[in-house]
């Protein structure tokens, strides 16, 4: 892999997202950042700043063209991700892209198709996942504490940038989409979904949205994705038979309270029994999920193996959002989502 | 009235919730406690105690001949309130029914009729409509501080006691729907409702569910009801285009939290725009709801007017309930809610 | 003991604090209310309401004088503790009084050793000690799980009632000495105190005071108490080598969290080290602490025994508030504290 | 002053907090950063990371003796603060300096007579005093909205790196005497101080500590400074005439809750009254405070005036941790302060 067994990379897109990913990669031994490529050459130098050795660059030919560069991170526009991810994947390079993973299903298909083709590593940027609270929830549900998942309610109120070719949908509840991925067992994952939305600016598009996802073990999953409040809300409660966890997101000294409370019925008697318990707020280790995630990118570049993240995990979040977008048309009606094998456990 | 202008009351029903309006009947000035009616009349002695100069008795009938009492205070299950009811309005009583008004429409319509042709108080026990919280949302948002409702979220998980014959929703969610109901502008209300539930403890009814109800401006409203966690969580987000409330009910520190935060859009530009500006927690004052509920039903009887939470208020909870249990029959499809005149403002 | 062996009970003062003595009074089987008497007879007869069998009398000598009075519990000034809870002693009636037990240390000594001659119980309203939260610190405090007691920090900023003859002192210290007195272990004790003040609204007594309460082992205890905020904060960290408590007393969701984190110091290294762990938030059940009072001050009686806040434990608190008042008038040095023996384990 | 106006910075010092310093330097346009400079080269050379064109170097003399270099930031041990800065001084570069500005009283009124003899900046990274909340705090308290200040209560249990040269007074305090300094208005300042301190550990220096600080209106304010807990914890009540603020640093989405109440006394009445009022929030900007403390920095030179937490501000805080020092070696007595003149308004 060239000097030193160390990845080249460099990042497309030098807008909202991608000075993360500059200032992460920097901070990755296993990665060198050779460039930071925007059609807007002079924004991509303001984000490097006068202090840097890494170019700046408006060709994305160039970058592709030269063979210390063997992996790129994509944080452009969703329409562009399947022209620049394909391009990129076709000169080689293993590739890391933004959420979500192309504009449709069909796109998603084909990148993940040519990336498995060629041997490269496609890895969705979901940065959630990288979370100490996402990897401690993936750890206890995935490792049976919670018990059987009964229900999951999120609430995500989040300041957007409205745009006329995105919904409140596509553009916030892929993080939940992708949450659910990291933390649900492997045979628990959605099967319909239903959708309803609301416009009370008259943006065009749905500003206020709410997903109802039916699991395969019957659980309903149900997520709350709004523009409309500059006051942020990221909460999150999942209810297992055994324990229940609540997660708010805004509180960095307690984001996770896993109370060891649970209910039963027992079938001869009829009857509902509640078990009350302590509260636990597990130790989360404070650290930046993109550098995580940065970790993981050059882990699975190097090992030859998929990323947690991979692209698989993205398309089975594309397949709910296209389900969704088809119940939001259809008056909120319930929409089998189609669904992808392979998930990395 | 009788003795010096003293409204006699009888309480029906000594189980859960009685023995709070016992306490609060006593507590208020303008009645007078004279009967815990209960058919184990010794449930009503012990919840009377050993100094009480109130009556136990098991018999309805010997409470609606007595002259003394003017009005009866019912909370037995809701399948009795259409016959208790009906035969105190029939003996000139005065009614204050635990919600909902009863089993369905139907019956709900039949009390209300009954008390109209008698010129009696029909009153619903909304208990939340009479809290500080809801009395100062009530003010803010139909007073035009929130500006258009745009939005509503509650979450309202709770200890629940499973009954095989009534599901999740008709247990919990007349709170959030007597809460829209009592802090709504005249103008907006229900026009249909979506809903979904599972069992995924295998009770036989929903004990997770979720109601979308859009209102006549357009807005969603959503409230998740839920009987599967004793972890306590109450929150209704309302986004209003000039604010948008929190309302924490756990937390009596600071109930309501009133963001001076908008969204807007000018037309012409395509382009959202936030206001971000302070946040302010209004003094409430903590009494209990229920003694001002009881001192509204005394007045309303006094005064011979409509209470605040009268049985038209109950008419429209029953009605919600009705369209939600028939699109929980039909998957989730929307169903139009039947509308109900003469709201008290 | 009279009519099937239940306490007969008087309650002296129907003030501010008396009618929460009534009510938990009544909610005791084994207590059975005979009197509320206070000089102001219709004000006792106001708090008893006009439901009640209870007798309101405005002479204590009619009540002490009644076979079938076998104990008072005394919410009057506590300059009246001394004539008031001595005449009951002497006239053979158990003994309930509100903290402090007198207006200073040898009056208090004089109620303690009358009652000790006369075999009689004396027990402190130290209310605090009766929560599940006290009770839950002490349990594990004296069990060791906290390790070595390193300090505690107690603020009280509580709405009070200025008076020119207590300062706040006096007032609100009361509360966190006799929880000091019910958690830590039988050899952690304090031994001096440094009091500091100020009057800034010239009240004439002090009205925000602080406390620094040396133990026995070595530790600080700080204890700050205010009048002057109508914000109430009620919040105590206690410090241990094993565990760290904080207690917020305004969060009845959480009370308790229980940081299973500790410092440690290898002497040889000269190094200091942390240990991080998961914090805990027990399950409390939510209790009224007067009802529990009430059953222990029942159960001491009928079992002979020392109650858990018995007079010697108000000794105790006396002891560190006249020795505070010293303090304060000598600019703040360290005073000794006189020790009480005798303490309940 | 050289190429552009631009002001050349050298950071001096690469442990815990000259990386912060590095970082923010490089944020502000108005300063160039051209070099780091520690004994340790490699370590300077890992804190610039291999993507920076900033020179790392060992040699202070050749930073000194570059005229690009205009200004210097101080991030060395305590004890190094006096030749370091002198050397700075004596070489004509203006410098910002660690807190505390010096070992002693005398070696900080050395340095600030220095720097004022030549006309050259002095400025201490109080970093508090640039945060969004002591901004806010210094704007409504000294414009009057609290009213006259009635008390300060602060606790500041911080994780510590216990050192045994330095105890917690020295260590964390000083954050608390410079907010002080921030806020307080030009007329009300520390004029005596008492303090307390245990080593429950055996580090050989206090542990934790309390100071009582008498302001010269009267007021007390106490600031308890805590290692022996890794539970952090950040907070301080401020009582005014007027208002009460109430600041918790660990809750980012609601740091400062301002609540309109007060307590008076009418002196005829010997009565105290309480009003009760909303709480407000402020809506306070998110930023990093040491990025406006360097903007405030480059300012303080460009536009040769003093700075708002100039040299004779951090004289000021040592004044007081000396007379601190004293009063914990004489037992808790009150010691008064030493005043300097000239704070900056």
């Amino acid at each position: 892999m060239g000097n030193q067994d160390v990845i080249g990379l460099a990042v497309i897109g030098a807008g909202y997202w991608g000075p993360n990913l500059v200032r992460n990669a920097q901070a990755t031994p296993e990665l060198h950042l050779r460039y930071l490529c925007d059609l807007d050459v002079e924004k991509a130098q303001r984000v490097l700043g006068q202090y840097s050795t890494v170019r700046a660059t408006a060709s994305l030919d160039e970058v592709l063209a030269d063979p210390d560069v063997h992996a790129v991170a994509i944080a452009t526009p969703a329409a562009t991700h399947l022209p620049v991810a394909l391009a990129a994947l076709e000169a080689g390079k293993h590739v890391l892209v933004e959420k979500p993973l192309a504009a449709n299903f069909e796109d998603g298909l084909k990148l993940v198709e040519t990336a498995e083709q060629r041997g490269l590593t496609l890895m969705l940027d979901h940065t959630f996942a990288y979370t100490s609270s996402v990897q401690h929830l993936r750890k206890i549900i995935r490792g049976g504490e919670l018990g059987d998942i009964q229900y999951i309610d999120s609430v995500r109120i989040n300041l957007g940038l409205v745009q006329p070719d995105v919904d409140v949908l596509w553009d916030l509840a892929p993080h939940d989409l992708s949450i659910f991925e990291a933390i649900l067992p492997d045979d628990v994952h959605p099967v319909e979904v239903a959708a309803h939305g609301s416009d009370p600016i008259g943006a065009g598009v749905a500003c206020v949205g709410h997903l109802t996802v039916r699991l395969s073990n019957g659980a309903i999953t149900h997520v709350h994705v709004n523009w409309l409040s500059p006051t942020k809300i990221r909460t999150m409660v999942i209810g297992g038979s055994q324990r229940t966890v609540v997660w708010d997101d805004n509180n960095p000294a307690q984001r996770l309270s896993i109370y060891d409370r649970g209910v039963d019925k027992s079938p001869e008697q009829q009857k509902i029994s509640y078990r009350t318990g302590d509260m636990v707020a597990p130790a989360l280790v404070e650290r930046e999920a993109l550098r995580t995630m940065m970790a993981e990118f050059a882990a699975s570049i190097t090992e030859k193996r998929a990323p947690l993240t991979d692209g698989r995990a993205g398309l089975r979040v594309l397949a709910v959002l296209e389900a969704a977008s088809e119940s939001l048309r259809a008056g909120g009606v319930f929409v089998p989502v189609q669904q992808v094998e392979g998930k990395v456990s």
